[in-house]
């Protein structure tokens, strides 16, 4: 492995909503993904959910409140929370998850992430 | 918890070489530390190290290879690699280890991490 540029990995890809992994961390992969729009609502039983904004504005809905996320804030979903990301224009974003979590928490409807 | 702004937590230290927890993550601290000059030649048996730079460049120099890392740029250092981060001059890192892990790889002489 070498360094690995974040803003030249987000530079191969355009589309949204579909992390591609960039590196590997202690059984977790270390993605980055562009995100535009709503995503759905959905948890993740086992793990925490960490994300970092790169570049833009998110905002992670939670039931029970809104945590908006600018570029250089990160913050963790705990494990089983429900959540559902939304940027209202084009947001990077960095993630950390165990290898093989369901980006949508259900393998059946979780998009394939490939390796940049 | 609430959205952790990076930039923001470096602003409350000064000192080098003494990583400050601002997350946890899957029985992980999030860490940022601020580094100059060159730390100690260590290794961390059972975990992988990451180093995401945030401001700055740091080499980190390992025994058959030196990785050059500058803002926006990651480099995991695998479980059981001796390595030395060195920085000409101060730069902001994220780290991200298991809790209580050393940051020199020796309890002995491992600093504290406050949160903050």
């Amino acid at each position: 492995m070498s360094a690995v540029n974040l803003a030249e990995k987000l530079a191969l890809f355009s589309e949204h909503w579909s992390p591609k992994i960039v590196g590997a961390f202690n059984g977790h992969d270390i993605m980055v993904v562009k995100v535009e729009g709503e995503f759905v609502w959905h948890s993740h039983p086992d793990t925490d959910d960490l994300f970092l904004v790169l570049d833009g504005e998110i905002d992670i809905e939670m039931r029970d409140e809104t945590v908006h996320l600018k570029a250089g804030e990160f913050y963790v979903v705990p494990a089983g929370v429900e959540h559902k990301p939304v940027a209202k224009a084009e947001a990077h974003v960095m993630i950390i998850e165990p290898s093989g979590t369901p980006n949508t928490g259900d393998a059946e409807t979780a998009v394939h992430k490939d390796q940049i």
